[in-house]
This record gives structure tokens, sequence and C-alpha cells, in this order.
């Protein structure tokens, strides 16, 4: 199953935001506590394979998380330090925790981001590109090596805001994960399966329409294939689960050897390692959401993965 | 796999509302047409096993309907027709199209609905009790052989207008259906997890927690077990949905000579079949949506049937 023997030919770059949220939900308020994109999918990602993030944070944003991350075979070399402050998202959660309501958002140094790649960066086989400017997803990808395997996220915000942009960005990427609302902005229809062609006739060959706590669909030339998710009893805050689930997704995609290339030399494996992608995922964002912030990411580990990985299975096998 | 060898041995007897519906949703709208609860369930379950139905009408109610359902195994002599109107319910959907909101309801005939099974129908080893009144749930299992089966149904109007005979019922069956909003008012708890813990304490030794567009959760001793909807591009009309999903799912353990005594003595393929039937039931009702009232269950082909049946089973097959 492995193409790739050598671990710096298997690293994710992951391009997104590093932030303070303060953020209320029915379980509780959390202030001003670290979250960010990028934050939320590298710490995932590394469970599974190396990462190197880009981003930027303020003079404000805590060193001792950067040194945390440094310790997890996540390179920070890429993390701007800017003058001024970090990015601070505040938002708040209805009852049933499905979609977050923004309250404000101070993008701070995050509004004169600007990615720029090392050298080796640009070697990264697997890049994600994590919900910021389109414009911005494309300055990276041109500077990026072009055999990558490219996953990217968007919102509401870009599709209304800058569609042209985003559909340029969206030609050149394989993979787009995004939530129900999004699709059907995107694709102007209500129906998921009408949303998912429509959206990979735009570019990208692997469409994953998250649905928070019912998990996500797969929608890939070979058919639909539908994750749910982890069913956990414990919901505090679901800020992050997306990107912790692209990052359980890109990282065992990395782990696997997976490239893009698959898709026409061996597509029944590049399905099933997608499937099995899917459930990485679903299963990392469960535990995300039992917590605030990365606290629960913080104290997992590889048997308690393993472990929920496993019951997943079960509860779809039949 | 199968315990039951002749047809009568693995008839369902299902009690319920037969009914006309006006509808509303946004695909378009539908005056008059043929609903009721034990109306889509018996549909749905004669394509697996012989349905006897209880129910009662008015003397508007169209007697070609009654004939139809007796061209597919279906007895209606339990089907009283009383003096005055039939069941009338009028609902409207939202966008979404996960939720019905009822405009009115005019019980007319069924007000004095008095369930009374003849001899013939004691025997049926499978019971359904559509969602009517505990009460009359209880009076149903009073006069049906103890042995049966039991599946019931129930809904917001009886968890809080009747919740002592409600949880008198439950004591006694061994299978509930019930959506997410129901199962949080049932057992006060948000997380469905901890939900159907609760509810299964309750007297059910099976939980099924009906998720509307996402399909349903299976909740048994042994576990958990999520089956998705099938996504289909066509959605007109969800009413009757639930009732269709538990027609396939009591249909298919007709056929399948599934009985009460197999969860103790034989766990795994109780679970086995559980799961199964959970996969006919979601089957079931992506038809029933197509279109409004009966009309797609009524051009649905078995050949149709086990195609989506194995397309669905597909798209969660790692």
């Amino acid at each position: 199953m492995r193409f790739i023997a050598d671990v710096q030919n298997h690293s994710i770059l992951a391009v997104g935001s590093l932030a303070f949220d303060t953020i209320d939900t029915p379980a509780g308020k959390a202030d001003k506590v670290l979250g960010g994109s990028a934050n939320y999918f590298s710490v995932a990602a590394s469970f599974y394979a190396p990462v190197n993030v880009i981003g930027v944070v303020g003079e404000d944003f805590p060193q001792d998380h950067l040194a945390w991350l440094s310790t997890r075979r996540i390179d920070v070399s890429g993390v701007q330090v800017a003058k001024g402050k970090t990015f601070h998202w505040v938002g708040t959660y209805d009852n049933r925790m499905n979609e977050a309501k923004t309250l404000s958002t101070a993008l701070n140094v995050f509004e004169h981001f600007d990615p720029r790649l090392a050298p080796e960066h640009k070697k990264s086989p697997y890049l994600f590109l994590a919900n910021i400017d389109p414009v911005l997803q494309q300055s990276v990808l041109d500077q990026a090596a072009s055999n990558h395997l490219v996953a990217c996220d968007s919102m509401n915000f870009w599709i209304t805001g800058k569609p042209d942009e985003l559909k340029k960005t969206l030609r050149r990427v394989d993979i787009l994960s995004i939530n129900e609302g999004e699709a059907q902005l995107l694709s102007g229809s209500k129906n998921m399966v009408e949303a998912s062609h429509k959206i990979r006739a735009l570019g990208p060959s692997v469409v994953i329409i998250k649905r928070g706590e019912y998990g996500a669909m797969l929608c890939t030339p070979k058919g639909l294939f539908i994750a749910p998710a982890f069913p956990t009893p414990t919901v505090i805050d679901p800020t992050g689960a997306g990107d912790t689930f692209a990052g359980g997704f890109m990282g065992f995609l990395a782990e696997a050897g997976a490239h893009r290339d698959m898709a026409h030399q061996n597509p029944d494996q590049w399905e099933t390692l997608l499937r099995r992608a899917m459930l990485a995922g679903c299963t990392m964002a469960s535990f995300t959401v039992e917590d605030f912030s990365l606290e629960r990411l913080k104290r997992l580990n590889s048997h308690e993965l393993v472990e929920r990985g496993n019951q997943l299975m079960q509860m779809i096998t039949v």
C-alpha cells in the first residue's frame, strides 16, 4: 500500500489560520482559547504524518504553543510572527450545536497574511488549503510543486464574496471539503446528491460534504460513501471539528502513501483509501468536540484513536 | 436463517391509521391524498411479508384503495368502516423537509377507534403498533398472544400528553422507533447516545432513533449501528417515510423469520438481522419520499428495491 519510503516525502503542508477563539456553547464558555483552522488541522494530521504549517500570528500569540506544536512533528518555521494582534474569532452555538454563529471577527494580523513557501515546504507531496481568501489559496498553489495532492476548504464568506476567484482555485484542487449549507450556496442545489455533481464539475474530483453531527459524505467518480460521525456522549464545543476532520483525512492519506496518480492508475485502491480516510477524519473530529479548543486532542493518545476508529467501523458493519 | 416455514406464521399485524393527508412541501402540493401510518407501513412491509391491518376509516374512504391493498397480500378485514369522515391531517414542510409542521388534524372517526383483533389476527408473530394513543396500544397488546415480536412508534403528543400510559406500553414492547426530537422529549437528553440508554431502560431492548434525511441509528444490547438514508436526488414529500422505514424493517425481520427469543438464544444472528433490517427500512423510506402519498411505492418493483438496497450497502462498505 505504501509508495513512499522516507519521512520527508509524506509530509503535509497546511496553510491557514492560527487564532484565538472566544466561544459560547450550551455546555459552557471559553475565553480567548487557541484555535484556527491550520492549528486544528495540524494537530490532527500530526497523529499520522509530519506537518509543515504556514500561517501568521501576532505578538500576543503564546510561544509556548508553537513550541508544543514543534514537539509533535509539526514544523512551525512557516508561521510568521507579525507586529500586532492575533486573529480573534467570537462565536456561539445554539442547542443543536450544529452550526456556529459568528458574533465578531477581528482579523488583525491575518488581514495582511501573505503565505510564503520556503524551498523545503514546496516538497511536501500533500497540501491542505484551509478556509482562507481564494486569492491566497492560488498564491500557495503557484508557489507549490504541481504534483501535490491538494485538498481545500472554503466558506460562505468566499462563496458569495469572491465566487470567481474561488472557482479558479477549485479548478486546481483534487479534494474539496465543504459543509451542507456551503455546498448549497456554491451549487445552487438544496439536494446534496445534485450539489455534489455540480461541485465536482467545477474541478475537484473528490468532494466531501460535511454534515456536522451526522458525519460526512464522500463523492468520487466511483459514487458515494457515507461515514457517520462517531456518536460521542460528550459534546462540549464543535469548533475545529471540520478542520480536524480534514486533518485526520489528509493525515491518513499521507501515512498510507496515497498520491494523485492513484486515482487513474489504481482507482479501486484510491477509493478504498479515501473511504478509510473518511473514517479517520470522523474519528478524529469526534475527539475535538469533547472539550474546548485543542484540549481533547492534546490528551489524545494513539491507543484511544485506534480503539475509537475500530468502534466506528463496527457501527457501520453489517 | 429461517425458523418459520408457513406463510401464516410470518405475517405482521399492523395497528394504526388510514387517513387523508393534505400536504404542502417545497416541491409541490397534494390535496386529500391517501396516507396514515398503518397504510404506509402495510404497503412497505408487504414487499417482504403478508400483513393484517387493523384500523378505522370513514364512509368517504375509497373502497378502491382497500381493494388494491388486498391485491398485495394485505388483509384489510380488520379495517372498520365507521359512520362519519376519515381522519384528515394537514401539514407542511420547510425547506429542509426534515420535520413536518401540523396545520390541522381532524380525527373524525379515528377519535373513537377501538382496535379489535379477530382470532386470526392474534396469531401473527409480528406486531407493529403505529403512533396511536398508548392506551389503545396496550389494548392491542392485551388481546394479542404474548410471544409476538412487538415494535411500536409514538410521538410528542403522547409523550407529553400521556407519559405514564406510554411508559406502560414501553415496558411491553421489544422495539421502539422514534425520531430525535421525540427521543429528547422522552428521555430528557439532548445527546442521542444518552437518550438511547435511558429509553432502553424504559423497556424496549431495541431502540431506533430516526434522523430524517440522515437515516437512523440502531441501539441494542450489542451497541450502535448507524444506517444512512439512501441519498435520493428526488425528494418530493417526506410524509410516511418513518412508517415505511418501520414497514421495511419489520417486513425484513418477518421474512427472515426473526423472533424475540433469538435475542437471547443467538444474539449475534439477532444483531445481524436487525442491522440488515435497518438498511431495508432506509431503502424503503427513500422511495416513499420520491412522490406524494403512496404513489412511488405503488410503482415500486422488487427489482428496484433490491438494486437500491445493494447501492446503499455499497455506500457504507469500506
